[in-house]
């Protein structure tokens, strides 16, 4: 599978959070994992951590990507970086809703609570 | 470095091939790159491949995946999706230009011909 329509993609939610799965395990990748997610205005992601790097890139609202006690705040046209097992919180805090791509280096991706807790995800990573 | 304003981001260029690197290893990054780039109508990328694997997300006009002796036509709102070390090469192929983003499972990305040849990118990957 080289070429992926991504208007035929299922879209799952968790509260103010609307993910699509742009590709990833089910497409027969092995190193790469990819979603584009939309958070409500005043949305955010429970705090949690992923086994491997992430980037997302801002493609339109506002958003702050807590981290290590440090607020950092975001918008379109800003590229975020998270390291590795880097317990994050992302929060939406624009005046319209806060629209991602992440990209992660591995496929399905996993995310843990802080406390290491696996988070039961709704979707396909 | 978490927010990374893209805008800030130096621009390179091979023939009809507008780059800039959103980010990669002189972030901090270890094991993923994110490039965006803009290919004029009816330019295209020399066959190539990467010993990592890559999705692009197409965000404007259209183009051509050349690999393994097929044709991938894709478009706006199309994912490609690459298999590590795989020769490929795109084609935009529209009546605008072709935008992509495009994530790699490694970070600096080499590149390399066909025939195993290096290619000297004129971007830090």
């Amino acid at each position: 599978m080289y070429a992926i329509d991504q208007t035929t993609l299922p879209h799952a939610t968790l509260p103010g959070i609307d993910h699509v799965t742009l590709a990833g395990s089910d497409h027969g990748l092995e190193q790469l994992s990819v979603w584009r997610q939309r958070l409500d205005v005043g949305a955010a992601t429970p705090p949690h951590r992923h086994d491997c790097e992430e980037v997302v890139l801002c493609e339109a609202g506002e958003g702050e990507l807590h981290i290590e006690d440090r607020v950092v705040p975001f918008r379109a046209g800003t590229t975020v970086t998270i390291p590795r097992n880097e317990p994050h919180q992302i929060f939406s805090t624009g005046s319209v809703p806060l629209e991602i791509v992440a990209v992660f280096a591995a496929t399905p991706v996993e995310a843990f609570l802080p406390d290491g807790t696996r988070i039961e995800l709704p979707w396909r990573s």
